[in-house]
This record gives structure tokens, C-alpha cells and sequence, in this order.
């Protein structure tokens, strides 16, 4: 065997070799219950040569964000951007400062904001905040308010509060094959923003909330000015419409925590042609994060879902029992900049 | 060095040289003229280390696809499968056949059809073969027509008629680390259904005219129906539109071939903070496919970008000069089945 044939063979050898062979636990902050047996299981089957294999190509796996991946408490993060970038803005904006929604948020007037079947002033806040500018624009504040905005309840920036044992299985999945998506009720541009560097998730791989954007040249450059024209939400029968119109094709994994999610979590798992995996984050932990079903402090509310769950066989976290560690630097080891109830 | 640093060592060795140097001509069905040259010369300039590197996840390849990946000629396939789908489902379907338009296309006038600022005769035969059934239907539909059609001028079948230089060249980007999509005026749900065969470019990379897909449940099981919801038309000025909206980052290069496809040209082009690569397969070569610049015989106009090509250094690739093929088997040593005037 000349050296060219024993390298390809010794190159083989080491890819074929499944990954849990390789090296340590692929989730090493879930608990060994019921949750990681399950996605172990399902991530073992679907790669293997056998009954349930599925290609790679088809391989699609898709996360929800808020509540899913990182939190959605007190209100969800892309809420807390728009409310600092009126707080920011209006002192030197006049005709932004003199808008009545604008003084309500001010003023902490909550009930004014909510007030409407479709929330009118909080939606205004949105627009004002989201569309009018150029995506690069829109970008750069986004980046901006990230390096400096801190989450009142745990005093870090919001970009270090993403779930760790989320993000371990993110990587697994792409450690196995999986191509990675979020399908975000969130905004998609929001998201793009910061999803590849926190998540690993390019932006042509987040589908979330959107508008149609307008191109125009601007001192002769081509822009892309973001309005509110076209409004698509992506969430509850929205996230199936948006995995078919931006994704094209049907998941085999999804994973949420709410019942805006019970519909991809229907889309995924019911009379898919593949083995088919479905999972909801129940936030359980009051200590090191939130609880809630029912009433949680925003979105997120979790009934129908859950109910639903039993019948699909859809696995239920426990994010106080079957998660070791909830945020990255709580790991034992690391330096912690939150005090939280470690679970061994 | 033991074994595992050895293997690791000539592994790297392997993967780091460059494409061009381990084998042959990534581009055999270019003659040497200056587009080939201008594609190497850019690929080669934006992987190597140095001033002009992208990092891979940064190379966003964009290609439009009627006329570019394939022909237009004489009408786009897409339509050539709406009309085709009307002649195949009419007998069968009175309340159809009973359709003026319907009736009008059987009748062969398409002055009627064409009629009207927007087509809107047309427009009605879209939504007639494109809109109230479910995506799974719809992908069906258009996998039976692709494996029965035969396009009137080649006899072949229409998957068949991609160009050999954009096949290579699609796989020559990707060979270098590019993320190629599509960005077509076509409907992405019809490119969906073979792009991932044909082209070796999966559905979630396909970017198209689109509608938005409505969520039901029949017999239990979850369904998308298409609708002409929220028509979107991915073209002209639309396309940058389309690109922020479905990929969210700016593409280094762009291939087109008609007015349709300036705006993205420009998006990519002027102003990129990366170096850029603009490219306009120009329609030359009546022997072997059409030519057409102002008056295709349905849609393909290319008058302004090719204008506007020398100011921007977009590079025009002449069909009958710089193509040594255009079909793939029509290339030496393979059995071809269309008769074509092969240049050496």
C-alpha cells in the first residue's frame, strides 16, 4: 500500500467512525434522562445505515429562538432593543420624542403600549425602531445595543444568556450531519445580526418575522431601505408557512418551547415520510432562569402544546432536571458571573 | 512524528492546496478567453490569503436562473409546464376547460392571453396550474411533467438542457468553498422540486417569485396548500429584495444574463465591501441555443446591463465564443443526441 492509499484508507477510517466514538459526551450539560437519551436515540437512527436513516441533504433540523435558545423573560430581547433605541434616540430627535407612543414608553405606561387586540402602540414602537433605516444601519444599532445593553435580571450582556445545553445541540446535530435553522417568531434581520457568531447559524439559515425591504441607490450605492410593507409573522401557523417559503422543504427535527410552536412541532412530526423528532423546553426553573406555562411575564405561554405533546410523542424538557448547566459560564470550572442553583 | 500527526500533517497538506493544482481544468467547456480567465482570476483572489481573501462563509454566489443556467427560449419552462399541465388536466376537468382563458390557450391565441399590462391572461394560468393544491401535489406534478416533457427546439428533456459551463462553474465556486444559490424570476416552489438534482443546489438555497402557502390540517395530517397570496416577484429591482429577505447577507458574485437581473448585479457589485465578480452570459449562438439581445422571443431582454456592463466591469460571456459547449452531451467523446455546430 504506497503512502497516498494508506492515507485515504487511515482518512476513511477516521470519518467513518460515528462521533460519540470519537470523544467525550456530546451533551455534557443535559442530565442523563429521559431528554438526552431520547435525542441520542433519534440523532443514532437517523445516521446509521438501516431502517431509519436519512440522508444528509435532508437532514433538516429547526430551533425556535425566544424561550427555545436563549430567554424570552422579562420581555423578549428584540422587545428590549427597540424599547433602549427609543430611550437612546429620543433625546435628539424631537419629532421621535413628541410621538405619543414614544412618551408612553417613556413614561413606563405599559397599558397604553398593549393596549388593542394587536398591541397598536407596541407595533408602532416596532416600526419605528425597525423600518425606515438601511439594513446597514439597522445592523450597526443592533450591534451596538448588544455590546452594551445588560438583561436586568442577570446583569450580562443578552448575547451570553443563550441556553448551553441549546448550543451543545446545535453542535451535535451539526456534528452529525444536521444543517441547522431557527424559525423564530423574532425578527429575521434582528437575528442575523448576531445568529452566526453566537449560534454558529448563517443568516441565509434564520427564518423569523420579516418585511420587504426597498432598494434604492443612495448616493450612488445600492441600498436596501427596510419598511414595514409585507408584513410576514412567523409564528404559530406562520412557522410552517415560513419553513415552506424560505426553507422549502420539510424539517425531520424541530424544537420549541410554546404553543406558537405547536404547529411546526404538527409540521415536522405528523406523517413525515422520515423519522421525525419533536421537542419543547419547559421552563421550569425559577432559580436559575424563569417558570412558567401559563402566565409567563410576556410571550411563551405554553398550554395546548404541552397537552398535545403526550399524543405526538414529542420529548418535554425539564430545564431544572434535565439540564446540568443552564447558561455557559455557570459550568463548574468557569467563572461565573450569575449566582445560580447548580444541579448535580 | 507518530502516525496520528503524520496522517494529520499530509491531511492538511491535501486540503491546503488549491483546487487547480491537484487535477485538471475545473472549467473544461470554457475555451481560454477572458471570462474563464476573469472567474479563475477571482476565485483564485478571494481564497487566497491575502488582501483580497473572503472568509468561506462570506462567498455568497448568486445565479439567476431562466437564461442563465438554462434557456428561456421560446418561453420560459416554467411556462412551457403551465400550459402543458392546462392541455393535460382540461379534458378531465369541465369547470377548467370552461375557462376563457383556458380556453384561449387550447385555441392557441396568445395575443388573448398576453393581453393587458400585467399578462393578465397569463397571470390566470399561473394561479390556475400554481395555487389550491398542496405542495405535495404541486412537487408531484412537476417531477411527472419533467420526466414526460421535451423541449420543441432540443427534443430533450428539459432537466437536460443546463448549461455544461454553468454546471462546472457552479461546481468549481462550491469546490472553493461559495454557498451557490439561485435568485430566479421563476417560481421557487417549481425550481424546488429538481434544483437540488439538477443543479446540486438544495431548495432552501433557492430563492424565487414566491406566494405565501396557507396551513392546514386534512385527515389529520398537516398540509402547506398554495395560494396567490402575497405575491412575490422575484425580479428587476426585486431580486437585492429577495436576497436580504431569504439569504440576509450580501453575495461577492452574481450571474445573470437580462435586464432582470441589473439590480442584483448592482447590489453585488458597486460598493461590496469584499471583492465582487459580476457576470452576464450574453445569448450568442443561434446554431447552438438562441441569440437575442432586444427582442427574445419571450422573456430575456438584455439591453441596459449590457450598457451599463463595461462602466461596472461586470464580464460578458459571449455564448459562441467562449463556450466550448453549452449541453453536456454534446461534448467530444460523448454520445450527443442534438445536433450542434461544436467550435474548437
Amino acid at each position: 500500500m504506497g503512502w497516498t492509499r494508506l492515507l485515504a484508507a487511515l482518512t476513511l477510517m477516521l470519518f467513518a467512525m460515528p462521533v460519540a466514538a470519537r470523544g467525550a459526551d456530546p451533551l455534557p450539560s443535559w442530565h442523563d434522562t429521559g431528554p438526552k437519551q431520547a435525542i441520542m436515540a433519534y440523532v443514532g437512527k437517523v445516521t446509521a445505515k438501516g431502517p431509519g436513516y436519512v440522508a444528509p441533504a435532508e437532514r433538516i433540523a429547526v430551533f425556535d429562538n425566544d424561550g427555545a435558545l436563549w430567554p424570552e423573560n422579562p420581555v423578549p430581547f428584540q422587545a428590549a432593543y427597540a424599547f433602549d433605541e427609543i430611550r437612546r434616540r429620543a433625546p435628539a430627535e424631537p419629532a421621535l420624542a413628541a410621538d405619543p407612543m414614544v412618551q408612553a414608553l417613556l413614561a413606563g405606561d405599559m397599558t397604553t403600549l398593549l393596549a388593542g387586540k394587536h398591541h397598536d402602540g407596541l407595533m408602532h414602537i416596532m416600526a419605528l425602531t425597525h423600518a425606515g433605516m438601511t439594513t446597514d444601519e439597522f445592523n450597526a444599532a443592533v450591534s451596538a445595543w448588544m455590546n452594551t445593553a445588560r438583561h436586568p435580571k442577570f446583569g450580562r450582556p443578552y448575547d451570553q444568556l443563550t441556553y448551553q445545553p441549546m448550543q451543545e445541540l446545535l453542535r451535535y446535530l451539526r456534528a452529525n450531519g444536521f444543517k441547522t435553522f431557527i424559525v423564530s417568531g423574532g425578527g429575521a434581520d434582528f437575528m442575523r445580526v448576531w445568529s452566526e457568531r453566537v449560534y454558529g447559524i448563517p443568516p441565509e439559515q434564520v427564518v423569523g418575522s420579516s418585511t420587504r425591504s426597498r432598494f434604492e441607490t443612495r448616493d450612488g450605492r445600492p441600498v436596501l431601505v427596510k419598511t414595514m410593507d409585507a408584513v410576514f409573522v412567523d409564528d404559530k401557523d406562520g412557522k410552517p408557512v415560513g419553513i415552506q417559503q424560505f426553507i422549502g422543504r420539510r424539517p425531520i427535527a424541530a424544537f420549541g418551547n410554546s404553543d406558537g410552536d405547536k404547529a411546526m412541532l404538527e409540521y415536522v412530526t405528523i406523517g413525515n415520510p422520515h423519522p421525525s423528532f419533536g421537542m419543547i423546553v419547559r421552563h421550569t426553573d425559577a432559580a436559575r432562569e424563569y417558570q412558567y406555562d401559563v402566565n409567563p411575564k410576556s410571550s411563551g405561554t405554553l398550554v395546548d402544546a404541552l397537552k398535545e405533546a403526550p399524543a405526538r410523542g414529542w420529548t418535554v424538557v425539564d430545564m431544572a432536571a434535565d439540564w446540568r448547566t443552564v447558561f455557559a459560564d455557570t459550568a463548574p470550572g468557569k467563572k461565573a458571573d450569575v449566582r445560580v442553583t447548580e444541579r448535580q
